[in-house]
């Protein structure tokens, strides 16, 4: 049955990958970036050095992967919550303060900001913009947004001013945040046009 | 006379420094950081290599002397307008306005981000935050700012929100961006609170 072989093979291989990128992660989060070796790697997974080098050249290679991981798995949970249903308003807010706080849990660190300057981050922060950039514009709609911006220009307001959340104390901060950046999002009051 | 002659030096060095500065910038500006060394500076001032090298070990140590002036001068810059006079409502959108410039103007380069990890950038955006604190305390005494976040959240997300511009294409679209930025700014509006 060579099918189920090569099942097995690359269930094994998605497994010592994943081991890999755990246990990196867990040790740079422990004891930082440069006192993290490719053998401590290979002691802490019980995978051999040999092996592990079939895998990664390197603990950065090793850090971008888990990185890229991270990332998508981000993006997957945003879209999960744009899909959940709820009014568009809902529904961009909910996206909003899930992203606010993937920024206050994630960020902030040096390694973050390597790790940041990365191809596939780019990727990720255009697919991000143009989700956020397509609830806007349903928004816009339906007039709960404003329509004198473009939903785009919108966006890339949004994402940064939702990136102050790595610099916040704590959760309600957080959440203040999200009422704020909201609170630019809305059309502008007859008066003080 | 000494003290004449102590001036006269100070001020010959000031110029040779700031030759240096103006000199690395743009050529960094021209050819880009790894094509531009310690001899063609030399060359391009004027200035022997071997008095060059009394003033700056090396081009990394000139562009980080360069940025720290670049950042004095947008943050005196600031100031100025900070105190130019008018309602606060008025000051704040004029600080606000030219930070979102500076943002548009000087950023998003690959240079840019190297010389922002620099100590003096983390004290000028502390003054900078300063700054722009008070201006939102005191639009929020006269009900002008909403006052249901402090005012060092409110310029935690103004300074994120108007990074914003150093990724927008036009100066309409930055100043587009100061207006949406300010919208955030204002007390909620009773029937959506």
């Amino acid at each position: 049955m060579p099918k189920l072989w090569n099942e097995t093979i690359e269930a094994h291989r998605r497994a010592v990958r994943d081991a890999t990128l755990d246990t990196t992660a867990a040790l740079v989060a422990k004891h930082g970036l440069l006192s993290v070796t490719m053998a401590r790697i290979a002691e802490e997974t019980g995978i051999g050095r040999a092996t592990l080098y079939k895998y990664f050249p390197d603990v950065e290679a090793i850090l971008v992967a888990w990185h890229e991981r991270q990332v998508t798995g981000h993006l997957e949970h945003l879209i999960a919550i744009r899909d959940r249903g709820g009014t568009p308003g809902e529904r961009l807010k909910a996206v909003l303060e899930a992203y606010a706080f993937v920024s206050h849990e994630h960020h902030g660190t040096e390694l973050a900001a390597r790790l940041h300057r990365g191809e596939h981050v780019a990727q990720a922060q255009q697919q991000l913009s143009r989700l956020v950039s397509d609830l806007l514009a349903e928004g816009a709609r339906i007039g709960d947004i404003r329509d004198d911006v473009a939903p785009d220009e919108l966006a890339t307001y949004c994402l940064h001013a939702l990136a102050a959340a790595s610099s916040l104390p704590s959760n309600a901060a957080v959440r203040r945040l999200v009422a704020v950046t909201l609170a630019g999002l809305r059309p502008p009051r007859a008066s003080r046009r």
